[in-house]
């Protein structure tokens, strides 16, 4: 054992010779170190490797079969976003790859899981339209209240995994501040069951958040500026509580107003619609999206040629140093997707594009983005970045990619966090394109 | 031949004795048809079918070669959204399908053609942020100019095929109300290059229109309810760009005062943009979409059953009597498509979904709406419609659908017409799972 083996923990130890033996196809090995209990048979190396993948990188057969017994999940991915599938395909071990195509559970689409996309709660459109069973519900002490302040910085607390989550209240906590206007919006229901718990988010009134440090004396408002600080760092379904109640409390501060009158709103419907408060307002009859919430679609685009080998990525001046990502761009009024696409790329990189496909979305952290990610093939190669929105752009290969992933490109360049969708976008692409190579 | 092929005009007489040859497998008819110029290679019958579908039904693989050797055109779809490759597929002529696969240039992306999506211009969206550029180009001769009326009815002439096109004028025909404070839009440019005829949209002041009389007595102010008039029968290319402009038009109809502090605005960037004219809104800070249009994603849904044999449609009461379409509904703030979809689809009809995929968009006519179009698996098959928002929905077979699309349904059911995106998802749905039975 090499001195720098030494000094790893016993359970990386074990890990790493069931890595050893699963490559190699030391059946007996992986057995008896799985059956001890001495090694997990999910443990992963630090680049994401499991013990599956490294039997599958060698097309180990029975030593797949053995572990997929032994309840593996064939679904997880390495850091450059490869299934043991994928990499058994990519080095053509093929009863490797048909087995491990028949225990894949999921489809790639159901394995897309977007950090914001994962709101728990059932949004009970119907029943929040019912202002007096708004009212009833907000009393009951079975009701949970997430929190934030006048500034719309959200409460949080320690979670698990150094995790943060939202500090979740009782009625009768907040039944002070509730009681001097504080805005309260309908989150949802804990499940379809119209008696299932309901939660509410509460924008506190003024500067005085006495009410949640008295509760929870370590809890911190977090700051939403710059990106990347508490909210990229919650409990994934509190990611999708933060979205949802962020969305709704960023356009109840910003439309105050009947856009088409000027006049005041009332908010009903829990905060998911506004009334103008001039009966005489074209906005009273009908259905009028001035009464209702924004949603912008937003599209965020990795771009790959037609060999599918390299792929086009981008920093805005705003970006960290050696950071790159997917280009981006807003959809306009009577703009279909794919003309988007092809308009935003064209004009911050001069190369134009053919087929566009859809990958997955999820609501944005700073206002009501939907963020659409999608696959371009290309028509052109020629890069001309437009300076007014890129600072930089180029064509990237996959194992340039597969570097920034794994952190360990020789230029230091990366790319955003996981909880983006970009890096979604880029580990799906590297991961279908390991297997077309 | 009988009494009823007589009556038929001759050209038709030539296309069904190609329909035949190419059916039997007769390549020396084939031929002969067509080096006589008596037969085109692409010619249809009544239900949309081609003489390679013909071919295709019976496998008859020479005079599959031939035809497309010939030109013809492999991508066509019958009136059941069938190409001659699906077809081929589902006799399981294996051959004939490979062959017409290899000749397929086009994937099943980019086959579909919106009618809402297909706008000619480009956008220019950096060029129309300067106001001297734009005020210069609004007066050049080569300017094209569309209308809309002061109730925001679009002014149309008759254009090919039976359908209607917008009229349109110049600087010159139009500048006495240009000078009247008319509502002008910017829609793009005929190509990339920023020399190319510019395109505007103009809403006129009041009710005089006698400006557009004067230049086309025939042409008219087109309305927009009820549904499928004037709007649904447009040449392909000005329904992109009616799709634009109404979208632009309707928003700087009802947004004219500040959702942030109530002040009136300020149209800039031809029409894309909204200033307050309060300088001491916060909206004058930042980038903030109370200034931009809107754009409110909503979701037309073909929910499917695990086994790819039935779709679940539906009717709402405001439809035609016998009419059934896909579910729809918008999406909310903070949530992605996927859950949209799970969420709408069982409020309205019971029915729980497992995966999305997406299919295609398009601009909405009524308003600023986007269309996304998706395939579901089914979870869970019990029904339980709520009369609130349907009127009914059920389970239809494959074969059903294939006789609402060909107007043969025994009971008189029927789809929404082909400039529907649920129309071209259903489609889409019915060649697929042809293949796939």
């Amino acid at each position: 054992m090499s001195a720098a083996a030494a000094e790893k923990a016993p359970t990386q130890q074990f890990a790493d010779r069931l890595f050893d033996s699963a490559a190699t196809g030391n059946l007996e090995e992986v057995k008896s170190l799985l059956n001890a209990g001495t090694a997990a048979v999910n443990a992963k190396n630090e680049r994401g490797w499991t013990a599956l993948m490294f039997a599958a990188r060698n097309g180990q057969l029975p030593v797949i079969q053995y572990l997929t017994e032994k309840g593996c999940d064939v679904n997880i991915m390495n850091s450059s976003g490869q299934t043991a599938l994928d990499i058994a395909s990519f080095w053509n071990h093929i009863d490797s790859a048909v087995y491990l195509q028949k225990h894949s559970t999921q489809s790639p689409y159901d394995l897309v899981s977007n950090y914001f996309s994962q709101n728990p709660l059932y949004r009970a459109s119907d029943l929040r339209k019912n202002s007096e069973w708004l009212e009833t519900v907000m009393k009951k002490e079975s009701t949970k209240y997430v929190v934030f302040d006048a500034d719309l910085s959200p409460f949080f607390i320690q979670g698990e995994e150094n995790r943060f989550k939202f500090a979740v209240f009782t009625y009768s906590q907040l039944v002070s501040c509730l009681a001097i206007k504080a805005q309260v919006i309908f989150l949802g229901l804990e499940t379809w069951d119209p008696h299932s718990s309901a939660w509410f988010a509460v924008r506190l009134p003024d500067q005085d958040n006495s009410v949640c440090k008295d509760s929870y004396p370590d809890g911190i408002f977090a700051s939403l500026f710059p990106r990347g600080r508490e909210v990229l760092r919650l409990e994934k379904t509190h990611a999708g509580l933060f979205a949802e109640a962020n969305s709704v409390l960023t356009w109840l501060d910003r439309y105050k107003f009947c856009p088409t009158c000027g006049s005041s709103t009332q908010v009903v419907e829990g905060g998911y619609k506004q009334v103008c408060s001039n009966t005489q307002c074209r906005s009273r009859n009908g259905v009028h999206n001035t009464c209702y919430p924004r949603v912008d679609p937003s599209l965020i685009m990795l771009v790959v040629t037609g060999d599918n080998r390299r792929c086009l990525l981008g920093r805005a001046k705003r970006f960290p140093p050696k950071m790159y990502s997917c280009l981006a761009g807003f959809m306009e009024p009577g703009e279909c997707i794919e003309d988007t696409c092809r308009r935003e790329v064209e004009e911050e990189s001069g190369v134009k594009v053919g087929r566009v496909d859809y990958h997955s979305s999820q609501p944005c952290l700073s206002q009501q983005h939907l963020c659409l990610a999608v696959l371009h093939m290309l028509a052109q190669k020629k890069l001309r970045v437009d300076p007014n929105e890129l600072e930089d752009a180029r064509w990237f290969t996959r194992g340039e990619v597969g570097q920034m992933l794994a952190a360990r490109h020789p230029d230091g360049m990366f790319l955003p966090p996981e909880e983006a969708i970009a890096r979604q976008l880029i580990m799906y692409w590297v991961a279908r394109s390991a297997t077309n190579l």
